[in-house]
């Protein structure tokens, strides 16, 4: 997906609040801002949003010589997901549609998000999910491909959502490689903060080898990109992937809350929708989906 | 009241909205938020966010060749609220207090604003106005500043807001003065926006003479800025002339919503807020009360 005009505002508000957990002061916070206004002046808007995104906290951390400034939201997320494994697994058991219910408690874990404004209540998000139908439903197409692949590429979003991922990927009944961030940005989840989830008592976990928002290919190791490249199956949760893989082909399924308006018209469906949506085109390919 | 870093993406989505306004393209709204980024560069915190505004929808206008971004809105907002006259002058002739009800009416049309993001409903706007707690209710020194002035000037906000200051002007039992943009800046209103109104039926209409955004006294005619020195209670509307004259002294009473996070977290009182505040410090002073 490109970036558009609307992103500008949030690009400096995610850097005004990157600096801010950061304990920088209004000064450091105001040469923090002034670099991000030069910077895009300088953007091509067919650039995706976390291209964009990767630059400006880049910007951050540089000057705020900081490597992680959401550590301590993270560890926080991560903490009060654990809390609710039992009564996630609990709605699993007890659903007359497994699979359907952990994919649901998936996507209420993606309201985690710290590049989001707002806040958000965890417990009220899961109860809401679970009875909320959904936008976009391509849950008979994922149920077709489970049946027919040997293990499934999953890629993680945010730290803490991690702990909901958990119960998906038990539900699968596949065996997955879960892949994340190969160094912090913003609050989305490294091998570290998987661990501390114990999603790797679930599934072999894997680094992307990149510190980009979302999944940028090109910013990825090799290894990470074979490793998408052989997938038959691909989970992608969160915005930032489907911004970055929407192109990616009918092998990837994207499973995210529609938090951001310009996403949200980029998908047509309203904000606050849920998604379970196959990409579109030939597996594999690139750019095969004009929008 | 300064400026805060938080205004930056705020002043970005205002030019973006603008230009949209105008029915720019994506080519030449890319050209306007560029050089607003440009212009945020270099401004100073400790002018107030309506200075800052004034350079931003000049910008805006000079660069799109328009003197009215908003005539339409402003055209459409009138007319909706003019529709509202006769329920709203019901309201007060059925209210044991005619003048508390009047201010809330005063205030609910304060929820017309085109600066701020998202949209509103104005009946049910009213109807929560009504009933709701103020956050700061400065009423009883209203009261009895309005039972010794031979007259008062009123400090107009925006276009509709207008027709629900009719209402209030008639409830004050006092000679108004009623003022008003010198050109068109947002939504704010202006002669003909006020005349739309029938405002001039209730009250004299004066121009201020400027078309920056909240009152700029340095900004004014000699002519309004005399009447200003010269009134001994000053009605002011709306969180711009809060902005700006929020150390003018104790004749200046605000009515507004509290609908922007910082101007809410300057007042102390929570986003949504009803105030009917007083202001600070000696009369007609300059700068008397540090924040």
């Amino acid at each position: 997906m490109r970036t558009y005009l609307d992103c500008y505002p949030c690009f400096l508000r995610q850097a005004l609040e990157a600096a801010r957990q950061l304990g920088a002061d209004e000064r450091k916070q105001k040469i923090v801002l002034e670099r991000v206004l030069e910077l895009l002046r300088g953007i091509e808007l067919s650039s995706t949003p976390p291209q964009i995104g990767d630059r400006v906290h880049r910007l951050v951390r540089e000057e705020l010589g900081s490597s992680d400034p959401y550590r301590a939201f993270k560890e926080s997320a991560t903490r009060e997901a654990l809390a609710l494994l039992p009564r996630l697994r609990n709605a699993v058991r007890e659903s007359a549609d497994p699979l359907d219910t952990a994919v649901r408690l998936s996507i209420a874990g993606n309201i985690i998000d710290a590049g989001i404004r707002g806040s958000y209540e965890l417990w009220p998000t899961v109860e809401r999910v679970l009875s909320q139908p959904f936008a976009v439903e391509d849950l008979d197409a994922l149920r077709e491909r489970l049946a027919r692949v040997p293990l499934l590429l999953y890629l993680a979003d945010n730290a803490g959502e991690t702990v909901f991922d958990r119960v998906l990927i038990t539900a699968l009944g596949v065996p997955v490689v879960y892949a994340v961030k190969g160094a912090p940005i913003l609050n989305d989840a490294t091998l570290e903060d998987a661990r501390m989830a114990g999603v790797d008592r679930e599934a072999q976990l894997l680094s992307t080898g990149s510190d980009a928002p979302g999944t940028i290919l090109g910013r990825c190791s090799e290894r990470f990109r074979q490793e998408f490249a052989d997938a038959q199956l691909v989970i992608a949760k969160g915005q930032g992937n489907y911004e970055t893989l929407s192109t990616q082909g009918s092998k990837v399924f994207f499973l995210l809350q529609a938090k951001c308006p310009v996403i949200a018209r980029d998908l047509g469906v309203p904000v606050g929708s849920i998604v379970l949506r196959q990409g579109g085109g030939s597996d594999g390919s690139v750019a095969d989906r004009s929008r």
